[in-house]
């Protein structure tokens, strides 16, 4: 484990332990032990890359060494943003009735919890501004903390909220799907709280007023836009069995039942676009079917019309477009930042 | 209906009509038609005493007319409590699989929403912060509000799960109910909120310091908690009937069903102190069973136990510390509204 990943995690255990001790509330034994094992349940075992990035962008943004107090507070905003992703995802689960998170059941599903489950995503959700309060109170940037979180989480809320209307039952059809609902429900559901959260974080860490970098917010919306695109499409048709098997949940998670769950992901957008009458007859027939020989004809007709060859124009396209973005901004440390996290992405690139 | 109530209800179309046109979130057609249903489902349809008593709080305090602004932003915060209670409800609905609520199916309960009404729930809850932004953001106590609405959520929350968790099926034990943990449950599900929360935003506004107001804190807790014994004990004993059928829910809720429940109650764990062995042993026999016979039995024990005469005790017990630490406060207008809450509650005294 890296250095900085176990200071990390070193910090949750800080935190943690703080949580347990709030005098806000007169906690029983029981539910200070029931709060302890959700939390470790559920917060740290995802691989922290959303929590993580928060530290790595606040070191490039100051350009030198971080003080032991810098370290910890940028490692709270880190993990501020794995409670959130932990919130999303107890609550997601129960949502779309799922069984494995995570590689382990997921919470909801152990005998003990059941829908307590839900309060526990709000007690998660609710751990954040406590954190926040504890150590940044007095900051000059707390209220902007505050209101960053509160409009993030609220962004994601609504992107959530559009995926799953779209998807009600008795009100399909693939004629509604488009790249800009898509693009609409990727951006708000995922990149927000992915890519824009962790660097605006380390920007107010770093004294920067966010409402003059509307251009780094467009550019990492941009960048978690095609980094689902990739992720579903990775996980649906170059590797699909490998994926699904050893793919990171985190990244995974219901992408592996896109078609089944009837989503509007890329690539059915793509599908409906390129197919032809027959082709389009067959999406309307087969998606949004358990049936595993419908998925077969719904796969079999992405790769009859070549995502694969549109998706490597796609993500050359996308990734020109980001690194001239990129490059046209005035900071060179900014620069670094959102270069390292193009890095992390575009794998295939480098 | 009063002016104050209409004027209210004016402020509700103002608020919503703003969130449904939110920046902050690029709306599809179909999700500004879902949040419109949607708030107007759950939000508007309370009594709306919490969000109401935040104008007459304000007023007393104030000592003189208010503005129109004025008005309209204590009616604002008025909403935000309003919204709160309706995203706890929403959610404590799908928790305790509730049938109905406010004279209505459970918003979950629509063929179209189901566990949808988990994410409306987040959804009601974000747009908490997004009203204060809009309209607090600048006042010198901008900050404290959104402290003040962030700690009462979290008490609110941890309150539902110690009374979650209490009642875990497995773990059932009388022995474990005391006055202390019933406390512990109403004053953090219950009092805080709905108590304390409207009485704290009125003070912000007036440009009061909440720290120096812990007096008032606890004195609006202890009111909170005795009106939930009240509610309890009214809905059980004195006209069980009639408030099964025509209280209101906001009030009554689950209640009505606390034996069945298994709920920690102040009935029954009054019943446990007071109990002889058989009785003891038939409350351990009955409580927490569906089958009507049952909960009859359980029903007969408070009765022969004149759990009656012990609230009356209680009440006038309760009634008589109330007064007197209202009278110790230093300011008449903290006194005035202290003393409105009390009269509200505390009807059989006049």
């Amino acid at each position: 484990m890296s250095d900085l990943k176990s200071k990390f995690l070193e910090v949750y255990n800080v935190l943690k332990s703080e949580l347990l001790n709030d005098p806000a509330f007169d906690f029983t034994d029981n539910s200070r032990q029931w709060v302890d094992r959700m939390l470790d349940y559920n917060v740290p075992g995802g691989k922290l890359n959303r929590g993580l990035s928060v530290i790595d962008s606040y070191k490039l943004l100051k350009g030198e060494e971080l003080t032991d107090e810098e370290v910890f507070l940028a490692c709270a905003l880190g993990w501020c943003i794995e409670w959130l992703q932990a919130y999303f995802l107890v609550l997601d689960d129960i949502m779309d009735n799922s069984q494995t998170r995570r590689g382990q059941p997921c919470w909801f599903r152990l005998p003990k919890v059941g829908l307590i489950a839900a309060n526990d995503g709000i007690v998660l959700r609710n751990h954040i501004p406590r954190i926040l309060k504890k150590h940044f109170k007095g900051k000059p940037y707390y209220v902007e903390l505050l209101d960053l979180f509160n409009e993030v989480e609220f962004q994601t809320a609504c992107g959530q909220m559009i995926d799953l209307i779209t998807t009600i039952e008795g009100e399909k059809d693939l004629a509604k799907y488009s790249i800009p609902l898509h693009h609409r429900i990727v951006q708000y559901k995922t990149a927000y709280y992915s890519f824009y959260l962790p660097v605006a974080c380390a920007l107010l860490m770093a004294g920067e007023d966010l409402e003059k970098h509307t251009d780094v917010k467009n550019i990492l919306v941009e960048m978690g836009t095609y980094f689902q695109v990739q992720a579903s499409f990775t996980a649906r048709i170059v590797v699909d069995d490998y994926l699904d098997c050893f793919g990171h949940p985190d990244v995974i998670g219901k992408i592996g039942t896109d078609i089944e769950d009837y989503k509007c992901s890329w690539l059915v957008v793509k599908a409906m676009e390129l197919a032809n009458e027959e082709q389009k007859k067959s999406l309307y027939e087969n998606y949004g079917k358990e049936d595993p020989a419908c998925v077969a004809k719904v796969k079999e007709i992405y790769n009859t019309l070549n995502l694969q060859g549109v998706f490597d124009e796609y993500e050359s396209k996308s990734y020109e477009k980001l690194i001239s973005s990129i490059e046209a901004h005035p900071s060179k440390a900014v620069q670094a930042v959102l270069k390292s996290f193009l890095g992390k992405i575009y794998k295939r690139q480098k």
